[in-house]
């Protein structure tokens, strides 16, 4: 129940996503959690309206939760935003 | 009470807002509505977290809006994806 009904965005096309996210709603999952860091949180907003516009109209939004994740890389350690959105049928 | 809390996130950097944030808090502003379209999205959440946690760590979120806008451009109608942020303190 717990890992399984992530999905987190990278440096994919959009709608590589809601195809994704499409598919597990047709496999009967009652919500997805779309997560993403940085650039991406952007793309994830897109990914989700897209999902719910024109592919699954009786979505609604869960929780959306705004964060600071610390990264850690080769010049130190850096902070990125994060965000996490439910959508729920 | 309606318009002037409102926080409009484009092109300038991300520390302008923060500081425009703040300084409106400071003026005893009880809530913040930031808003942002497209790619400028990932940039509200920086100034969001931003605010909260180097400036003002008492701030809460309130509701967090997702949806989707029609842009008339030059060459017909497109859709953007849109964020709205309430910051209270």
């Amino acid at each position: 129940m717990a890992e399984e009904n992530i999905i987190y965005v990278g440096k994919k096309p959009t709608m590589n996503y809601v195809l994704a996210i499409v598919t597990q709603f047709n496999n009967n999952v009652d919500h997805i959690t779309i997560k993403a860091r940085g650039k991406a949180i952007s793309k994830a907003v897109d990914i989700s309206e897209i999902t719910k516009h024109k592919f699954i109209q009786e979505l609604k939004y869960g929780n959306i939760k705004l964060e600071t994740e610390v990264v850690h890389g080769d010049r130190g350690d850096s902070n990125v935003s994060s965000i996490e959105i439910i959508l729920t049928r």
